[in-house]
């Protein structure tokens, strides 16, 4: 336990998530990871199961029991499969720490709707009123005051900072909006699967779930707010060979005459004093390669005068901004650090 | 010279397209490669800019001179750069050969139409008019009958075969369409550069030419000749880290009430009698690495009911179906072979 | 059943192995497979295992029924894991049948090995008698009298092929004998592992079972023969991020005074007659990309005067050369088949 | 210019180890990169070079100009091409400054050596002379006092580093050595070619320079050094399709009777006070998936008591440990730094 910094739990430290929390936590200056949880992993370091940070921490993985778990931390993030996870903060939150829940369990508002898509009644609708969905760019104020962040999934990341800006009525038809994703293989977890299995996933690419990706609530749930009415959108995931990386392609109709230049404009005021949005310039679109392992959302706009449609585009690392580094911007916020403390690193290329 | 069997010229032989159609007319029945060109390999064997063919051809590269080709083969196929392959084309056709041009030289009809895009004007407006558009599941009987073909590009091939069955007023909406692409690196060709220098690729995701992609007017002008008016679609190409395929997704708004069900038989109504569409069961969606090396062009089909748009998906081998098998099979078309011949052979998985 | 062609039987039809065979017996001009087996897919169409081969067989897997299997074929590929191949070879021996077993159950000839490094005492030490080890290059004669093949072991032909015409005392320091050898992620087999989980092998490296590989002891088995005397080597198995493909390199120590050019005479003369070596010209070295897809093994050849070691590498298609191929190859012999039938077809580049 | 930190120029800033310089020291609490040159892209934000530093830096690239560059910086980097670097180290050393040179005009002590493998005559041997090899690991008390370093080679970086604690006479037959490594393709460089192009290196593999590689003298320089006697090894590169890392396979015959423990011991006594050599756990061989993005190099060590031999694997990040990385360590020391500043932070898994 430090008495300097803030004392981190990590619950569920043994997937992708954890283990890039633990990566970017190493070099936080108002905060250390004092506990990590693993069921399967407990009593071995952490280390065995990511060596990439041999050397670097000496943290040994325990069973979730959150009284023994409390005392040693006074923030916790929660990396657990989704319906596990709602107990788990229940509990945390029961125990006075403040939890960034990384699962789908707190994100949407409607449990109706929860049950709908993951299948499961969800038990805490009382906490789940007090849950803020942890987009900072769109909830900043709010994430401020809050105890309970619902950290958003990674695909509505970058789904919704490409279309914010324009989400009201008067600027995009929004009946019309399309959202094609490509991400990469990491989003799938680290639980083996066949379709993950490396020969089966290199030199291949593939659309899943077409129009049922648990994520579409997620975002129409954003969307819908920030444009006052109920929207539907059609949202198509891809499987890309590669590690790290969604790239979002968004297609909607404008309502208004406007170019490219105005809608950069409108983009460039919407996200002036978000730290880590980076608007490109007029003619240039996001890779994915650009923000490997950091924490930007990288984003290009451009309206087709043949079809009067605007194409917006964003890059994230799934890792990072799509999970563990927006979970570490919201927990900068919630606790008054600077919001891009522990963050300002640059992605890695090649 | 082989009196038995059709004596064919590969016109451009170092690209991967020339690498395909050497490659897959080894095994041909009723063809032979008998020349090859290339400029800057002149005088060397074709295994020594294609190691993998070792073994199995000793055919020298010589310089693109039309008469001396023409004495040795009785049907040519240009993969050369457009621009050059419009005076080749008219060479050879002058000199009384069939021609299959896998460059885009002879695609648009419009010879107006080619200048806006490419950038050059049109020199032989006159044989541009005899070129049929090489698509055998839209235009097999044309394409019997014809001299020059016009091989269709990459993601042309699979976006029209993806809507085609949709392409008549009352079907879709025909101003919602949105054509998402993601293409192998192969498609960029075998000239290095900057943008497919290996580590700038790997790891990385990006769109690129959104809306503005040579390969619009393309899909464009058969959607409208389907549809019996003038078309508009948005179309975004993206670069994927593997080597070859394509998947294409699409959308559009659908002008009447239907399900998947419904849609699926309008798709296997129209791909009945085609010998590389593989139109899969409801609830399957293509995957490139299952067309990899083969001429099969995979589709599924969804509909759905929360947004009322069609999303299909179409996989092919950019190389093959995209390309050189394609070209193959116009070929068997034009001289009254099989359709199949030569081009019966699974894709490599994994 | 077919009554103008060999009919096969495929045992254990749902790993990579299975498929490679299923794809190229497609074309093979002898012979046809009439039924396959798989346990966990008993009853399912093999497309649905291995979509790629849609539309060009409408197999059916059943379980493994050697009398059922045998009464719909004369000859039988195990593709099977080791131990549990012992029987189907011995059942399906005793029914009759040729047998050519991919598995590693019948490849040392001494039981007392086998169990050493299987950890499984081999059930049939009489028909291990009878087996022959199928690398054709090697013991052509003896596979077209056999009736029971062991089919070699992926890492041991791409090492035991780079070595042979050196085998003899004389030639090279025999106890000097390192393989370095790198293999496509395939060769692991079809079963999803965290080891081969995609996210954890894409952008990796590594060495793995150094020195305590279980196909150690077939090379050191065939050298052995081929040296007269007992041969222990260094033997080095390599993961890379790949498919298919193992890239070995060799090194020994020369025991006589030779230059490149005398030993890439040594090697044209030893694979004069071998239709799947290609020996490159001096100066070039293998690459596995120009043998994907392909039965060919490539092989490179260099005398380093500074060191007096020779560094042979060779370059084989794990599945094709390094398992499927070479039994249709082996197949070939066994019938009396052009030794290439149904083999004669480039590898896949790019 | 900072007044509080080590004002930084980076000579040749559009190449991956200048990109790597950047972003490694934009997180050093010591020292401010304030100045950085490229010919082809003088007057340019580096950010148009290398976009994943956009809103992290706003330097611009400027020429070559010794006494410009001077003006704004204490301690130069050298990241040039070879040749052209002899230059350039003499005149900022003439201008009073501290260099690290990552190129391999000054690593050969010997002029004659030099222009036997790069075949160029030195122009500086006066220079060379006062040149320390900078790998800490060996020379760190030179380093502390040197003002020019010759900043090691990446395949060197593995190989000396796997094999240092063993490079003494009695140890290992010093004529057994074997160098067997494999690297990433940014290892390259950042100019396209032929051999490079995305499609022409994913899904394939090979060895290249075997015997030749200029690498070969400088592990020999270093290996002679220790073990106090000329020592010439086989060294043979290979080409992996990803983006970084190292892994180095070496084969040595023990001189004396050891187990895999014995050997453990003596490497953990020799890197004890080495902060970024991690050894691993005997068992366990490094993957390059650890150390990505990282600086530290990886070992794992293996006794086989069938053939006598030590195999010894390292794995490094090419451009981390194996150049950028590396050369910021030697500035530490240089500088009276802590060793690891602004390197203590873990690589990026997965």
């Amino acid at each position: 336990m430090s008495k300097e910094k803030l004392n981190i739990a990590i619950v569920g430290s043994s997937g992708y998530a954890g283990g890039e929390l633990m990566r970017i936590l190493l070099n936080h200056s108002m905060a250390v990871v004092t506990a990590i949880t693993s069921e399967k992993s407990a009593g071995k370091p952490i280390t065995s199961i990511f060596p990439h940070l041999a050397g670097l921490t000496s943290l040994v993985c325990e069973p979730l029991e959150p009284d023994a778990i409390a005392k040693k931390s006074d923030f916790v993030f929660l990396a657990l499969p989704h319906v596990t996870a709602q107990e788990a903060a229940f509990r945390f939150r029961k125990l006075g720490k403040k939890v960034v829940d990384l699962s789908a369990d707190y994100r949407l508002s409607d449990p109706a709707l929860y049950e709908t898509w993951y299948e499961h009644a969800h038990q805490y609708p009382e906490l789940l009123k007090d849950a803020v969905y942890g987009l900072p760019e769109l909830h900043r104020e709010k994430i401020k005051k809050a105890s309970l962040i619902a950290n958003p999934g990674c695909y509505p990341t970058g789904a919704i900072l490409g279309l914010a800006p324009l989400m009201q009525e008067g600027r995009v038809d929004l009946g019309s909006i399309i959202i094609d994703s490509k991400s990469g293989v990491s989003g799938a977890g680290r639980s083996p699967s066949l379709a993950h299995h490396y020969p089966e996933v290199n030199e291949g690419l593939m659309a899943y779930k077409i129009g049922t990706h648990r994520h579409t609530p997620e975002i129409e749930q954003e969307f819908s707010a920030l444009a006052g009415k109920q929207i539907t959108i059609s949202f198509t995931p891809h499987l890309v060979p590669m590690n790290r990386g969604i790239l979002t392609t968004i297609y909607a109709k404008l309502s208004f005459q406007a170019d490219t230049a105005q809608i950069h404009a409108l983009f460039q005021a919407y996200y002036n004093n978000a730290p880590f949005v980076r608007l490109l310039p007029i003619g240039q679109f996001p890779n994915v390669r650009n923000v490997r392992g950091s924490n930007f959302c990288d984003i290009g706009v451009y309206v087709d005068p043949r079809t009067g449609r605007v194409v917006v585009v964003t890059a994230i690392d799934n890792l990072v901004k799509g999970a563990s580094g927006q979970a570490i911007q919201n927990m900068n916020l919630m606790m008054g650090f600077n919001e891009a403390e522990g963050l300002r690193f640059a992605g890695i290329f090649p």
